[in-house]
Formats: structure tokens, sequence, C-alpha cells
């Protein structure tokens, strides 16, 4: 059984595991919905699929698809992927889903923290996202662990952690008064003390330039490894991105993680703009309310946004000169993992990357997943 | 993952185990429609509620509710009770959702039959019944296990086996040329030794007076131990079951299972008839194509239909004067076991009773199912 609790995950000895550490498995939302992703969110789903197929190469993935959708899914998706029915409002799990926290014998809980679709009434990008504000409840009940359910709005990509100690976050996008408008600073950072089990938080001050989730963290800076990042970069002065990066550079060299050690930042090239066609925007049903896609538009294109899977590393591909040195560097900041980049565009076309669409869940003690696997 | 088998459990040695064999657990689907439940299903969900809550004694359930009903699902059932997201036409999972088989090793598989709503266009219940037809699917692939997926329509309320190679079955439903019209008896005969692992078909001609599933055994004839069944019966030579239950009994006094025993026939007093009232016909919305409920209408009551969970046994209750009776004949037959009675009137509003909105789920060799329950 899945028990709400009123105590934090720090009171209890709990904390949220880097990304490397081993996975039970990924769990992954199906596109559908015509006024975000073009041509009826086809494209979309097959790009989706290609990512399901290279986590699954290291760990057990799950897709909830809605019920009109579930048929499609299981047709389209390899058939190593489980997929199960679950309603959304879109497919940013990333954002909407749990976060998994783990203590030391190896015990999983899930957060579930609030969801108000990136801003909700001042700056969010759709309405309604009562389905997404289920969506860390539902996985974390089908999975039959404990819940923590903080009044806190908090999207899982605004955060990444090292698993010993630090969070790195934007003050764009936490501080933002379309977030939390109650809470001071200090405050937040309790928060993420008592929901992430982290001692230090890294702010920089924003995410890629016209990320539309008011600058997550996670398509701007990731760790790799204790002590080490990687930070999305252009050389180009004249483009918006580089006074953001320069500045987070900056942030970053002069920060100490929890254990008081500096961090070495490796720079990751961005692709050349990436920008909307006139034929991509016109695939978009256009509904007031959902933030239009309009031809021309500069999406938040970044290699940051890759997923750490057992294994492997899923990295966004943008068929552009940028991807191989991108995955090269990955490789070798993650040696003995599979490198896997993935077409990516038309998951960028819909607001995101492949770590938004992914959400792991740390292995733990848990026959369920390890059975699953096998 | 979850594989599609073109074999059949018979030939791979896998067959249906008894209901009183050990459980992981048992699913239910959460009632919602208003043309089949009066008052919105807010009665019935509080009899569904209290009959999950009554398994969950024994073994962890699962309940299954739309994503319009989840959060009340939840908010309404126990919470030891687990809820999951699963669209469906209405309630019956023992009927629409998968049949459990297992082998000598403990491994668990699905069968995934085809559903038809109890008749199809042919007298159906309702239309259309799409989703059902998917919940055996999406079971069997939420629990991982491989599914078979026979091109046959069948119930699981229209069998009830020994777990020793013996089914027992009505002419009434399986012949009828509702089900499966392209297939003669021996065939269909062939149907069940291949997908339910058994060797001996014992039939009955007909089930429940009634009983608009066009008589599921379920509700008339169950096995209770290897070579002991329990039969509903009346001596009320003038009520129309008494013909029913007495060709029953003349057949079952003369049959052998599978391993050449005679069967012990324990007769169970059915309450008096059981009325729909004009206040309950009223509560229910009328929509063409779906059976309607009219006030006066006799309903199918019997104690037959009751769930053999991991310590207990759920029985219907009909706050009359044979409940006792009823109740003391299963303590008899089910030494070890809790007789667990809950007020059924509200299920049977519905057309059926507790057997009939329940599965289980065969223990075999399942971690996952362990853990929930620990």
């Amino acid at each position: 059984m899945s028990r709400l609790l009123t105590t934090t995950p720090r009171a209890d000895g709990f904390r949220m595991p880097a990304e490397w550490e081993l996975h039970a498995g990924c769990w992954m939302l199906w596109p559908e919905r015509s006024d975000n992703w073009r041509g009826g969110a086809k494209p979309a789903q097959h790009a989706f699929a290609a990512v399901a197929a290279a986590i699954a190469q290291g760990e057990p993935v799950t897709v909830c698809a809605s019920p009109a959708q579930y048929i499609i899914a299981r047709e389209m998706l390899d058939p190593t992927v489980r997929v199960v029915e679950m309603t959304s409002n879109d497919s940013w799990i990333r954002d909407c889903g749990p976060t998994f926290v783990v203590n030391a014998a190896g015990e999983v809980r899930g957060v579930d923290w609030k969801f108000n679709a990136w801003g909700g009434l001042v700056g969010g990008l759709y309405f309604p996202w009562d389905q997404d504000d289920l969506v860390g409840e539902k996985v974390v009940e089908m999975e039959g662990d404990d819940r923590y359910g903080p009044d806190f709005i908090l999207e899982g990509g605004s955060i990444d952690v090292d698993g010993q100690g630090a969070v790195l976050a934007t003050k764009e996008c936490l501080l933002n008064p379309n977030r939390n408008p109650g809470l001071r600073q200090d405050e937040i950072e309790q928060r993420l003390r008592d929901y992430l089990g982290v001692e230090t938080v890294i702010w920089l001050d924003q995410g890629v330039y016209l990320d539309e989730t008011d600058g997550h963290v996670d398509n701007m800076c990731r760790f790799v490894a204790p002590g080490e990042v990687v930070l999305t970069w252009t050389d180009d002065q004249a483009d918006p991105q580089y006074a953001r990066s320069a500045a987070a550079l900056e942030r970053l060299s002069v920060a100490r993680d929890a254990r008081g050690r500096p961090l070495r930042v490796h720079k990751v090239y961005q692709p050349a703009p990436v920008l909307i066609t006139a034929a991509e925007a016109a695939g978009v049903d256009k509904v007031p309310g959902t933030l239009p896609r309009e031809p021309g538009d500069r999406m938040a294109a970044s290699y940051v946004n890759f997923y750490i899977g057992n294994g492997v590393v899923v990295v966004p591909a943008f068929d552009d000169p940028m991807d191989a040195p991108a995955q090269a560097l990955l490789a070798e900041c993650f040696p003995g993992r599979k490198i896997l980049p993935v077409p990516a565009r038309e998951i960028l076309l819909g607001g995101g990357n492949i770590h938004c669409i992914t959400q792991q869940e740390p292995l733990g003690q848990r026959p369920a997943a390890i059975r699953r696997q096998a």
C-alpha cells in the first residue's frame, strides 16, 4: 500500500539519488495533443518511441498513454517497453511526475510536488493541468510506494542533484512569482533541503534563452559526476544565450558543493539556432490558452537535456555539426555508458527535450522492477 | 516485458488454478455508469469499496478506475487498496478481465479472451464494449506477464475450475450462438482444454433464472474443493429456479471429475426473490442500447457468487433469513477461512455479484505482489 506521509524525506533519512545511480526503470508519457504537437503528434510519437527504445537497452521503460492512445502506443512502441493507461494533459513527466527518493536501506518513496503547468494562470503553457498534477500520485501509487505531498510547486526539470547533498537550480524559475509566490528564497531553499535531502543549493540566475519553462536548469547545466557539471555554451557574444551561459560559468566557478568541492565545468557547445519552420507551425492546432508555435520562433535547443540511464546516455541530436562534439564530450564524462543520440527536433518542437520527457525511478530494493527487466 | 504468445497454456504446461489456491492479489473495476448503476453509481461504489476492504484483509487489492473517477475511488476506498487508472465500459472484471494461468514452476501468464458484453449485437447488455475488451490486455501488460490472446469469446464467470483438470460450465452460455457461433460444442470444449489446461468439461444446461449473462455458472454452481461443489437451490417447485437447480443436481450426481471422482453437492438455499423497487429503477438513467432496470424485475440473487480470497471467503448478503445458513455452509466448506458477508443488493442491481466484480491473480513466483502486501 501507498501511504501519504506528512513528514519530509530529510527528516526520514531519504535523499534524491543522482541520475547516474542505478535505476529500477524509466517512466514516460505518450504525446497526443494536437495543439502542441504537429501532425496530430504522430512525428513526436515516433521520436518518443525512439527515446523509449534507447533507454530500454539498459532499464525497464513504462510509457503511460491515455485511453484513446493506449492501443496506438502499444503498437508503435518497442515490445520491450511496458504500456499502462494514464491520462495526462501533456507528456512532460520530468516536470509533472514524481521525484523518487531513497534511504540508506534502499527503500524508495515518491515526492509528489504540486504542478501548475509552468506558471499557472500567470504565464503557464496550457489550461487545465489537473491530470498532469495527478501523474505523480498515480505513478507512486502504482508502484505501491509511500508518498510525500508537499504544498509546494516544483517541476523535476527545474532541479538537478549530485546525490551527495548539492542541487542546481535557476532563480529565473524557482523564484518566479508564478510558482510559489508566498515563499521567500530562503524558504524555497529549505523546501529543497527538506524534500530532496540536500544541503547546498547552487543558484544560477537564468536558464536557456527563450526556454518556455522559465529557465529550467536541466536544459542549461547538469551534474555529470560529483564536482563536475556540463553547461550549454556559445562563443558568439551576439547570441542572447552568451550572457546567460557566461553568467552561469562565473557563478559555477566560485561555487562549492555540499562537501566543499569546487566544480569542474565542461562547456557543451549549443547547436546553431533552431527555428520553427512554417510547415511545422502549420501542423499545430491553434487553441486559445495554449502557447502558440509560430514560424521563425527560436527553440531552446541544448544537448544538456540528455537522460542518464543504466548503461546508456540518451542525447538529443539536431542534425547539426555540434552533435558529434557534444556526444564525444558526454562519452568522456560517462565512461562505461553507451552514448545513444536520438533525433530530437520533434520533441523540441513541443517545448522540451529528452530529459523533460523522462523520469527515472531508482532501483533501491525493488523486486518488481528487476522481474520486469528479466 | 509482456509477450503475446501464439501457443496455448495446455501446450506450454500451464493451467488455471482453483480459486482457493494462493493469490498474489485481486483486481476490480470501479463502477460509474449511471445507466446501469442507480444514483450515479454512488451506492454501488460504497458496496464495491466494502468488497475491496474485505478481500484486502487477506491479499493485495487493485481497483481500476477511469480518469474521471480516479480521485473519487482513491478517496472512497480503504487506504490498503491500490488504485490505478484504467478505463472500462462497466465493472465486471470477472468477465472482461484476464484469466491467469500458472505452470509447475510458478510462472504466471494471462489469457486475454475476447469479450462482447455477454452477447454482442445479439442480446449483449450494452454498446460499445471496446474498453472492456482491453482490460485483460492492460492488466496482464501492467503485471509484465506473457499473454495468450485466443480468438474466442469467453467470460471468466462462465467457467469454474477445480485446479485439477475439471471445469464447470453451462450450455445456456457457452453454446449460445451470441458467443462463438462458428464453433461446435466439441470445438468449444477443446478451447477450454487448451486455454484452461483442463481435461474434463462438466456441462450444466442452465444457470440461474433470469441471469442476464445467459446463465453464468459462477452464479449457479461452484467448486469449493476437488470433488465438491455448491449449487444454488430452492425447494419451491413453483419457483422457475427449481427446475434449473434440479436438472443441474441430476447432472452433477452422475458427473465424474478429471480424476474420476464423483461430486459431492452442497445445496445452498437461495434468498427469497429479490425484486427491483420503483425507487431503485428510477435512479438509473434510461439509455437506448443498455439493458433497462424495470420496477418489479426479479434479480438473479445467489449466494454462490462468492469470492475465495487468501484466508477469507467474501459472500453476498441480502438481508434475508437464508443469509445465515449460506454463511454457515461456506464456513464448513472452507475451514480456516474467515467468512465475510458483504451487503450485495447494490451490486446485484447492476446485474451481478461479488464474484463477477473480482478477478484473482495467482501468486506463482511474484515478488511484486508480495512486496505490495508487506
